[in-house]
């Protein structure tokens, strides 16, 4: 799982494009969403005559590519749109760190979608590449799994600032959509955080160590895919280029906010970690304390009481005590008294 | 309690308003207080028209909003004042990091009170938002806890410099309240340190792992509330808005070394704290020993007496020692000595 | 101990006066030194009037503040200089950070000085303010504790620079006098690291642990007397204001290097006091190792041989060795090979 | 292996050239090849007076040499391209850290390709230097190990970008192969990771942990390789030098990125690493706890009923419960009941 | 050790001339070496009339100054070459951190030279000034060690670019010199380390916890010795001043390239020390699982057992087993049987 794929496309020329990454990938579908304020039309599953007529329409066009499987389908669409080659290698490698470039006539960014599953206590990532033009938007998502949907929903529907808004709001709403999971998955983590904690104030095993590394790990892969998004978006907040309006900016501003608050929690999250970890090595260390106190309470009561039975079991000929009346009372009492005097010693160390 | 609350808004469209937050929110409740060196009116409950009334009054005017419960009322103010819809998201969901932002006609920022409840050693924060107008200001609170009541009474009784000043003077005197409650809570904060101090160095328990664990805790929810404050202030001092006149800057000078001092305290408070654990971790490790040495010392007294007296408890028929007259007498005087000599041994290795 | 102090004025209106710090505050005693090249005028206990009559004279006039316990006092000087509340304020709320600020007609600036007390191993600090103006220099200290003797020494010897140079010199010996004060106490710091650690070495205890964690809380405070003073001599070094001369530059730069040499001290200090702690810790572990070891080669020799007496001290009718007449002493030959195989087993592990 | 070869030159005057490194310097040979989009000629062994009519070609030459055993070979070639003392000097000595430097005629580089050997687990790295000049380009390399085996063939075979481009992009294609090697390397450095932390929680020993700091001591290695290298290609990518063409820059821009992943990856290894120490630590204490756990249940259930056998194995003559018939069967008894309520104690305990 | 020195000076002027230092501090002796490309001349103990007049010189003019014990002789060259009171005080303290300062006429550097004691592994340090003119150059050493052997064999073999370049280029030399020096040090102190690994994963004992101790504390020694050197070199490269001439660039920046290195390896040293104690916590807890793994068989073998041979021990009238003609062959079974199981137990648990 470490650095897998990683060497995949060693060794290629650059500008090679090779399917690399985590999920297997799947054919690749293109829906294409042209609207403005006005009018509102979608086609589900484009063939490249309709990709190359929608491209022409003044209004906004969402080109939506779904499955990252069919390399040459997205290779016709990087000619149509005349992209650079890096950035179709880039697309379809989803190995990528999030990033932005600016070309001639577009921009290229990649985020790193994460979604924490529960179940078995992991995050997976996702990569979206969005394409952004003068009028149009490309958005090419590596798996099945629809980040989106609600972005659609609310274009269909026509309410809101979307439909009155260009392409670059809409390049927003879908990065807004992507930090938005973030948060999603964060409060999964912290719910996580919580169980663990508890089970480490209770009951701690190894095991619960395993399932704090693991989370560990998890938390670091959620930070390579929080952090470099922070320059991402301030790129397009610095406003060097002419694809986002002014009137983007309070918007750009807030999902600016919204990362920084991401990384925070993030590097919170690894701060609450490793204080786990020391609860955990602490405990660890007072249970042992507590074994080897329940041994030295017993062998310290213990050993010098069958030290004097063994006295008196010893078969000397002249042993006069033996011979007492009131031997054998006596040696009783003795152990009893000196019993009660460990149980009090015991009891003012603190250890019972 | 970790991240909670962060992920309820996602998938709403941006700028939607939504109450996030740990308060409870109550009622909302405006206040307006207008005044100049020379007359003070104050409204407790006011309604709309009052609002757009005192709006346009040329004083300086203080819409004071308690109580974030009421979402269409707070909605109307924004209309009122014509604020950016996300500037009405960023009010009401109360899980903001502080932040300033600069629109056309007025400056938006968010704070983060903080209160230190030393019954349950724990803090709690309420998010503060400003508005600052060119000649009005708003400011929002999440809860009923009041933060303002001391600057409240300063403008009642109209002595100092407050009546005499701008609205920007009163935005500073709000900021300043703010930041003066973290030194409220970083001294009830140092009392609990010194007392998990003591605590430490006299009885550690698990349970004082717990509290310093706690603390720990607190501490980063600290820091995340008063790291990005600094940033605030600073992007005010340079003065880079026509809505600070040159006569604050001392005063936000000011505010801005505190701000720093504070930060200063924090990080000095995590210093201490990872401190503390090194101190409890050592006196785990001391009590190990201790207790260890105890086993030892016992076992190594009693352990080889014991096999002497098994040694002389042998059944075989023909053991010369146990038919001689001094045979018991020699094997006391030889278990003393060797008592005596392990006493003497553990004592050179100061064990005891 | 801990931030005591921060927040007694907290809710109070900014520019309020109030005396807060660790020292008593003491009686307020206004010394004037007045002086250039050929002229020296000192007088010891001024009142109001010779101040604002020596304010106007055109030398080098020092008014050496000592003792904040009178508020009044201090506040009509502040009004003879015309100084801003704010600068007021922190002049007798003794727990500020060092800082430089300019003002129209002066500059303020704040510094820590301490002394290491041997005694009881923990850092004193005192405030030390000053004010420059074009030709007069205030400086206000917190306690008792003399730091200005020398430099006023060298002023009535006349003999040096001091007397040559105007009131800029005059404000850079002061800071380098307290700079100086770091040294010694860094010099007496060292002592007592390296005495701890020796203690480390040979007998570390308990007690020499809570040592060290004082003296990392000591390097703690010295570290945010010190920290900030290097922006404050940048400052000045930068020359931006008009009150200092070229021919000094050389001289703040020397005071700046100084600055970092104490800066790269401290941190050298505790990367020194964390080295401390590991030797702690494993001090620790291998005492325990060592008791564990005793504990070990006493139980693993004695309780076989123990069995083995036991054995033969069972009660059975039919025991053919007990009626041999070589059984005890074969019994006994046994028990020394096995002794001695075991002190050969120890030895062969470096356990003895 | 830690700093050696560091010192050899230390003492001679700058410039002296002299073969430092890991690798043995093999005997020195040029390869030339030269083409454009059209032309492809291939020289192997080349002597001086051919790189002296090559450097001439107004093609794109690259002089590819390998090993770096002749010095004088490699001085020839200095004199025959103008190279700066220094230069030569860091060609031969392999122990340099990845730099960039300009001079007049032609800008030269350093890097260190690495390459993870799994046998022995360790990580070698092998100096490649290169010398860009405006039409030319001259490549060193250290070892015998073929790096540009695939940049080779794909100039052979003259399809795609390579013989379309200039000079930069060929040196940009060996910076891209050198920094694909690191994709190799971390994947391969990778699955040892998975290895050792399965080894780590299943069955962790000493020699795992020696393992751990062997990897540990590569990552610091890869860093060193790496970390530098960001700075090269960011100069590069900053387009101060005339010799690379803008159309080169989105492929610098792409390798940039690559260099970030990388130093991203190196540092999550870096994390990993300490993470599984983390692990081994508390697996170590684990075992510890369940050794004493067994010693402990042992020593408390046997050791009490060894004193009840003691006690009734004494001689005293007045012992009424010896003649008791039913004096041994209820020992017995007691016996087993206080077996029983000691496993009942350990099961709620949960050690057992 | 730790801080000596520093406070010597405290409290007296600025400008005071004072030795202070590790080495003590010789009597001052004064070379002059005077050459360019033809000429050479070399007066071995100057008096003050010979530097005034070679001071004159029109070539490049050498003054090299060893021991710094006459503060007088140092004084008068201050005079003649009008250096700055500070200058003066700075060449005679010699626990300076390495800077330079820029002058009217001259440039002022302080560096500090190491050398590694391989007998008692410990850093010396040795403070070396340099003052350079337009056509001469200072150079101060503390002690007697030679550092500049090579550089003056070179100038009086004339061969090479010494003779043949201006007064910039032998204080680069002299520079490169004590850099020089640095990667013999660490060469040797990496020999250090790998006999420290060695010794740790062989044999570790509390010693060598104290040499790596030692040896981290020669690190700090060593980084505080070397960042400084950085600026130092960087401020050089820069060319802000008229002093170094246009083709010194590019071994200033090979200088510079140099520091770079000697800090990475400072700071891997630190990796690599931090790394060790890891190793040798591991080890100790190791040990210490060993011992009571050792502990935990013995006891859990021969306690059942001495427990049966208590039981029959016994004195009861009534045991029939005592009576048994099988019942010891029947115990002595039992006891094998039950030796055998526990080692079956322990070899299934790896413990054997």
């Amino acid at each position: 799982m470490i650095f897998r794929g990683l060497a995949k496309s060693a060794g290629l020329p650059p500008g090679t494009m090779m399917a690399v990454g985590d999920e297997p990938a799947g054919p690749t579908r293109i829906s294409i969403i042209d609207y403005d304020q006005d009018h509102l039309k979608q086609v589900d599953s484009a063939d490249e005559s309709t990709v190359i007529q929608e491209k022409a329409s003044p209004r906004v066009t969402w080109f939506k590519v779904e499955g990252l499987g069919q390399i040459e389908a997205i290779s016709r669409l990087g000619e149509i749109f005349s992209l650079h080659p890096l950035v179709l290698e880039d697309i379809v490698n989803t190995t990528q760190r999030p990033k932005i470039e600016e070309y001639e006539d577009y921009v290229f960014m990649v985020l790193q979608a994460v979604r924490f599953d529960r179940e078995n206590a992991s995050l997976a990532s996702q990569q979206v590449s969005l394409v952004l033009g003068k009028d149009w938007l490309l958005s090419f998502q590596e798996g099945k799994r629809e980040l989106f949907g609600g972005v659609l929903e609310r274009i269909q529907r026509g309410r809101g600032r979307i439909r009155k808004l260009g392409v670059d709001y809409l390049a927003y709403v879908l990065m807004d959509a992507v930090v938005d999971q973030y948060f999603v998955a964060l409060e999964a983590i912290g719910e996580e955080v919580e169980l663990l904690e508890e089970e480490l104030l209770e009951n701690p095993s190894e095991k619960t160590m395993h399932r704090l590394h693991k989370l560990k790990r998890q938390s670091l892969g959620f930070r390579k895919a929080v952090w470099p998004l922070r320059e991402v978006v301030a790129w397009l907040t610095r406003d060097e280029i002419g694809l986002v309006h002014s009137d983007i900016q309070p918007f750009l501003r807030d999902l600016y906010d919204h990362t920084i608050q991401v990384i925070d929690q993030v590097e919170t999250l690894r701060d609450l970690l490793s204080g786990l970890l020391d609860i955990y090595l602490t405990a660890v260390s007072n249970r042992m304390n507590e074994v080897m106190k329940v041994l030295t309470i017993i062998a310290t009561i213990f050993i010098p009481l069958t030290f004097l039975a063994g006295l008196y079991g010893m078969n000397f000929k002249f042993m006069p005590e033996l011979e007492w009346k009131w031997g054998y009372p006596v040696v009783l009492a003795i152990m009893i008294v000196s019993v009660a005097g460990m149980l009090f010693y015991f009891r003012r160390k603190k250890w019972l």
